[in-house]
């Protein structure tokens, strides 16, 4: 890009984060007219995420520009990230200022413990749905949850239609459909078991066993995050 | 992983590639059980993708294992790589006993230059199916073709669905259904004009505007490899 960027979009990246949590909406912010996309850390070195794919931070929190949308993405680093003060105090400086404060996943866990989602609704990964809710968020199960300047998606693969839907409220409808066609986005799932609802019981709890100890992890989290925040 | 693996995935990744075409299906390949992802390039150097984010390779193509899926992603970088002698001939090598030869978005376009489509049916980004068409390969406009033992998708997103099919073949459907509900792929496109068919004239016009300088590109390449190929 060679003209100065009308839009700053961060999305922060954390060892242990889930690839796609970022890489998704990355695709999609990167496609915005006029839009500078920061992948955010404290330093410059690498960042590897649990599927074991490095990816390099372009900014550090010190350098980073005040934000039009800052993104946060889940994982299972998400837990760290939730008692990290180095990075719950930029969340809350640049969330002072963003137009959008967003998330991917249990991004929006990170969000809350940072403050700012409390008297908001928000979506989450549905095996952490109960654990936002103890935070003092009200839960969305929509894909993508708009409540005013907050912008939530739900697990994992959400963060493209979260993307696209962030895109429409930054730089109008015509980009974002100009964008959707350009990636191509017409799913078609191979199977009917995408959410909880249609997935059924067998299956939940299948995921949930594989999840277990990070979901375990994360509630002990969750229970001191809540009572930090008195909420 | 502590076990030894027993399936082996190699995604190729390139200069100029679009990200979204490789991390889609590594998130997929990355849940499946005793499977061992490699991001593939010929040295350990950083590659850095169109949208201007930066991945480290984890194996070069000298030190690649005997691969199960030998996985080619596109994006603008394919015009170069499909005359990169080093990169045509590790494909080659690797595709003479890989279980699956796939590809998503215009890593077709790469894998037919490779001469490893020809008498297939394969799928590519819609705006450059005519030019798989141009190398000889039967073009599917479906999101997934299988023909056999390629499985190609179509543009960016369809890695995502393409993954899970290749997951459904490789580890059984009860697995692929299991990975569909972790990565919560209950998909909700905030528009339908996902596919030039449901977009209309106008957007793909614009969209094909949008690309008609790499679109020219490839062009160009693309007869260069037909000729070359005698098709």
């Amino acid at each position: 890009m060679t003209n100065p960027a009308k839009y700053h979009i961060g999305l922060v990246i954390f060892p242990d984060m889930t690839q796609l949590d970022v890489t998704g909406p990355h695709q999609v912010f990167a496609l915005m007219p006029e839009t500078h996309v920061h992948l955010l850390w404290k330093t410059l070195q690498p960042v590897i995420s649990t599927e074991g794919m490095t990816i390099l931070p372009t900014t550090t929190f010190d350098n980073c520009p005040s934000l039009d949308v800052l993104c946060v993405p889940g994982g299972a680093g998400q837990v760290d990230m939730m008692v990290d003060t180095e990075v719950l105090e930029f969340l809350k400086l640049q969330g002072k200022t963003a137009k959008y404060v967003t998330s991917v996943c249990t991004g929006s866990l990170i969000l809350a413990a940072a403050g700012l989602l409390q008297g908001y609704r928000a979506a989450c990964h549905w095996a952490f749905r109960d654990q936002l809710a103890m935070l003092g968020v009200e839960v969305g199960t929509e894909r993508v949850v708009i409540d005013r300047d907050r912008i939530t998606g739900g697990g994992v693969t959400a963060g493209i239609d979260f993307g696209l839907i962030v895109a429409a409220h930054l730089c109008g409808e015509e980009t974002a459909k100009l964008i959707q066609l350009l990636l191509e986005y017409n799913p078609a799932p191979p199977f009917n078991v995408g959410s909880p609802e249609n997935a059924g019981k067998v299956l939940v709890e299948q995921v949930k066993k594989l999840g277990e100890q990070l979901i375990k992890a994360s509630l002990i989290q969750t229970k001191q995050s809540a009572k930090l925040l008195g909420v």
